[in-house]
């Protein structure tokens, strides 16, 4: 038992308490930030992304199902797929992300806006004790990616230099621009559908990370039955635009809603 | 300049960057957790504000106005009126809150969620260099209230103990329930309309803390010259339930207008 006035472990979150899940996944982040995996700007960051969340109902859409099926196609037709991984992915989803890396034969690479050698290792460390074989990204020649300022420029020759497709994640825009500006097809996992992560990705799924990753697993075990033809025609079918329009119009939609019958009615869990 | 790879200080973030000011307001937060002013969950806690002050366009709305008004009268009518301050409102408008209690004569009181000494001296001392000089809810006899738990049934016998009106800025749901048991009349401010604070608030001004507080102040001012018979009539006005709804109609309304114009247009910023 912690003492009163300590933040809470998980193991005190009472089940009944109506934001029990979140606060479970919230104490991944801050003891993410404990152990340097994760930068103090990610648990701001995360904050912002338990609203958009809690504005989507906290369930994972019809459009970003969609989304998902054609990010896992674009996964499984690319040549060189590379997931890149920043602290907050390592912190929320270290076992789920390697597992996506397996399945899909995309490979993992730590790339880090507050990059310092302690938060490398720290972030490696995670990912190897979550059972990844090859991490690329860290301790190795590097190279940049032109026009783009912070560390996020160092990226590694073997991995997001030749990727064909790149899943990034929780990345702010700045960086979803460069990689675009770098030729990438971008694979974007972002809540906030009118970020510029969300709005300059080819993909976009407007979703929690921790309900999507263990998605994306099971969706492209079930794609790779699928022929390269079958593959290709979902893709082609995809409209990103279109398909963060549905989500805004569902965010809207779901508060109109909330205004008419006024907020106490089942379902509306408070944040 | 800070090294590659460190968060940035205020005066790195480039005027023109689109979030350049959200970004200095940001930086208040991460120096008050290395000050120990902020808890952890604290950052977390703005990155929410963060993303609902960016669906209502971070800026004051009308319905917020109003609020800002009755909050007011409800201050000046008060006999005992407390501000309860906590780690975050005392790292974000540290000068502006104590200007508040000046014009407003409601004293400041220290309340924490994770309390510790450390804390308490942290916040304290932020207090008095933004010129604070009564400062309830520290080194003194503490009384508690009933059923809460955590360090915020903590309460000072001379403030929030013998209130009659209490303005929580950032307040959770658990505590302004407590507060309402008590008998209090609660002032929320909270930039989500949907929150157990927001819903049991007397009165709840959905705005963002940086640009209500210094409004607050100059209301009280423009107040001070109203008979006591219009403070009440402005009170007697103001409908909570119905300011609640035209905010929540405001953002998913908002929200369609993007669906419908896409997202691309002037005056919209990413986050």
């Amino acid at each position: 038992m912690s003492k009163l006035g300590e933040e809470p472990i998980p193991s005190e979150v009472p089940e009944d308490h109506p934001r029990a899940h979140s606060l479970k996944i919230r104490h991944r982040i801050t003891d993410g930030l404990d152990k340097k995996i994760v930068a103090k700007a990610g648990l701001i960051a995360h904050g912002r992304g338990e609203a958009f969340d809690y504005l989507i109902g906290e369930i994972t859409t019809e459009p970003a199902k969609e989304a998902i099926e054609a990010a896992c196609s674009a996964l499984l037709l690319a040549k060189h797929p590379i997931i890149s991984v920043n602290g907050n992915v390592a912190a929320l989803t270290p076992h789920e992300i390697v597992e996506l890396s397996n399945v899909s034969e995309a490979k993992l690479e730590i790339n880090l806006f507050y990059r310092t050698k302690e938060r490398e290792d720290a972030l490696e460390k995670a990912l190897r004790v979550a059972g990844a074989k090859e991490i690329l990204g860290v301790g190795l020649k590097k190279i940049e990616i032109h026009d783009l300022s912070s560390k996020r420029r160092i990226i590694d020759p073997e991995g997001i230099a030749k990727a064909d497709v790149v899943l990034v994640p929780l990345e702010d825009g700045d960086r979803t621009e460069a990689l675009k500006r770098a030729g990438k097809k971008v694979i974007a996992i972002d809540l906030n559908p009118l970020s510029r992560t969300a709005q300059h990705a080819d993909i976009t799924i407007v979703d929690n990370l921790v309900r999507c990753i263990p998605l994306m697993k099971d969706e492209i075990i079930k794609l790779k039955s699928k022929s390269k033809k079958d593959l290709e025609l979902i893709l082609k079918k995809f409209d990103n635009k279109h398909n963060l329009s549905s989500m805004i119009e569902l965010i809207g939609t779901r508060f109109l809603d909330l205004a008419k019958k006024g907020i106490n009615i089942p379902g509306i869990k408070e944040l």
